[in-house]
């Protein structure tokens, strides 16, 4: 198993004034492919530094992959300590230049001499193409059999010349023969605690692939990582476990990997042709939000009342005032009339209503922060869920958020 | 000016599976503090390559904070590693484990060998008190004055041992004089072009505090940069050149430090008692959920209506039907109807209205995606404003929530 140390660099993240999250992205790919990331490290725009780090990490490791640095400014100084640590010179990689002649020639501005510099590369590496910019990336290898991999720091530019250069070079370099696949199973409704005693015995007997429990607020997720000579046959030995994860953790799973809980509820309400509108008080447009972020969702969204006020309460959703007053707008009653009302007003199949106490101020003893109601209202009738969330404000939202997405799910799968 | 490494500790940022936000936390602590941070590094759960990593950065630096492995897991290996790399065993922290054995008792239940572990540090080293966890963290020094000081790797359990337990230490240890305070200033409605041109000869003569500008999507920060004997002198130092900036950027600022648009439009709102409805197409709540992510803002934010369909549109807004097949759904005649009739329905006194296109289909030659149209109702009449907008869906969501935040600000500052 090959082995491989990160090298981020830029001073903004000496300063706190940016996290990495490269070095993640870097490192999962790498993990992806049996290759063994014995460490990352961040320096800032420091030649010396820089190139210092590397040399080290080719001491430990059998490459470097550095990501920053490879920009046009007098701070960009990636390059330059690639060569210093490798004892070579840089050289003009024709392609990149023509490419940047090119692209000043169309916008009609003038190419300056840090442009050109962007087009060196170290003598004798391998350049990298940069779909998504100007400057290009390289491998350079040492007589000793190892290599530096330079990569952009912006993100956009940096994951294709990562997965579509750096990768394929090391699979071939290295024959790489393990590949390591995950799927992630989604679930709501059920604690971590539940989800453990489902699969206990999963947990203790398999060893290839392996599962892991994630928990998050009101979700969990079950991952299954498999290695294997080839990604298809790491896929193969994925599918029968999750096929019996499927059935133990049965009507709980809404999605896998990218598939979110709003895209979830989209698909099923598309399947059965039904349209869906949403009254919401303390979410305040957060449930719509979420509803509307996938594509194509006018087709079972019709739309949604941010009722905070208990006048838009009564006049657009038709709330009573009486059941304001002897209820109060946190409560079981009102969250029904908010379902039903947005349902009758915008001509649905279903209504969704959520309204709470997010806080920090307007809890009492009796309806402490916290405290959400949600009601689902159909022609057939109504159902409503009581919940009770801890957290600041923005935390309450965020959860009283997902609950009602989940309750949702819950009723649109039945 | 001391100099500092810092090391994250945990396999799972080695494997991608989480990003390491403590080291930037901890970076920008320091630099406040006038401490070097001369490089970060992320190791696993493994002993001899953090001892090793600690061993190499204290050739370098003056010492090196370590976060994450102080748990009572197998996993958890700081403590030994930080003993390997000095040269010395552990001892028992009395008061941690006096205050552990109180937890242990008051919960009836049992305390294993595991958590006794908890209670070791380095024989001679400063125990650092953990008041949102159980595992104290320490600050160890050696023979040649340098040190290594550890802290969880939970940001909550983190945060207050860094600034509480190890920034003092490190301020009386080296005696640290300089203090660096910094103060941003939001703006919106300028180009970074436009900025640079009205501040240039300050970004020129001015060294103590130095003035940096980060451009957002219709927004751009000015940040405030002061060096100086005491945290009040920097803030001294900086409150002349505040106020020429925001006489150079008259109009433009909205905010300082943690003071958000949403925040900025609710506090206009409440000086001139005023209410506001927002009715939204293409961000879908967004707007809605951004104006009531501020504590209060039911004293100026009525509510809103997400008009997806042109079925709502017409039903809730009043938008004429034949306007809509004339103009089309995303037009300047069929944002002013939604804004009026917003306003008009929920009884305030200004409506926001939000109508785009924001993909990935539905675009057309004439009026393509990324497409917005915003209006603002009042009794007094109304003004539009038309956006052409990059991105995904996704971008072009937050940038149209964005624009319509920044166009509802300039008309309430009137």
């Amino acid at each position: 198993m090959p082995s491989v140390e990160i090298l981020a660099v830029g001073t903004e993240m000496l300063l706190g004034q940016l996290v990495d999250t490269n070095s993640a992205f870097i490192a999962g790919k790498l993990a992806e492919n049996g290759v063994d990331v014995f460490a990352t490290h961040a320096v800032g725009d420091n030649r010396q530094r820089i190139a210092g780090t590397i040399r080290m990490a080719l001491e430990r490791a059998d490459g470097v992959i550095t990501t920053g640095g490879l920009g046009p400014t007098v701070d960009d100084l990636t390059k330059e300590a690639v060569c210093d640590a490798l004892g070579v010179d840089t050289e003009v990689h024709e392609p990149s230049m023509r490419a940047m002649e090119e692209v000043f020639v169309k916008s009609g501005r003038q190419m300056r001499e840090n442009n050109r510099k962007q087009a060196l590369i170290p003598r004798g590496a391998i350049a990298l193409d940069n779909r998504e910019g100007t400057a290009p990336g390289f491998i350079a290898t040492t007589g000793q059999g190892k290599f530096v991999a330079s990569v952009p720091g912006v993100p956009r530019e940096m994951k294709p010349m990562l997965t579509e250069g750096v990768l394929p070079w090391l699979q071939q370099r290295f024959r790489l023969t393990e590949h390591i696949r995950t799927r992630t199973l989604h679930t709501i409704g059920l604690a971590e605690s539940e989800i453990d005693h489902r699969i206990a015995d999963l947990f203790a007997s398999l060893e290839n692939p392996k599962i892991a429990v994630l928990a998050h607020q009101f979700r969990c997720d079950v991952k299954i990582m498999a290695k294997a000579a080839s990604a298809d046959a790491a896929i193969a030995l994925i599918a029968p476990v999750e096929h019996e994860l499927l059935r133990r953790l049965d009507g709980h799973v809404y999605g896998v990997d990218e598939e979110t809980l709003p895209f979830a509820i989209h698909v099923l309400l598309r399947q059965t042709h039904r349209m869906i509108a949403v009254a919401e008080s303390c979410t305040g447009g957060s449930v719509a939000a979420a509803l509307t972020s996938v594509p194509g969702s006018s087709k079972s969204f019709a739309g949604g009342i941010v009722s905070y006020s208990n006048e838009v309460k009564m006049q657009l959703l038709g709330v009573q005032r009486q059941d304001l007053d002897r209820f109060g707008a946190v409560s079981e009653e009102v969250a029904k009339q908010m379902a039903a009302g947005v349902r009758e007003h915008l001509g649905t199949g279903i209504g969704l209503a959520i309204t709470g106490i997010a806080g920090p101020s307007g809890g009492t003893h009796e309806k402490p922060i916290g405290l959400v109601w949600l009601a689902i209202s159909e022609a057939s009738g109504a159902r409503t869920r009581r919940l009770h969330l801890t957290g600041d404000r923005e935390g309450i939202q965020s959860r009283a958020t997902t609950a009602a997405l989940g309750f949702l799910w819950e009723r649109v799968r039945e």
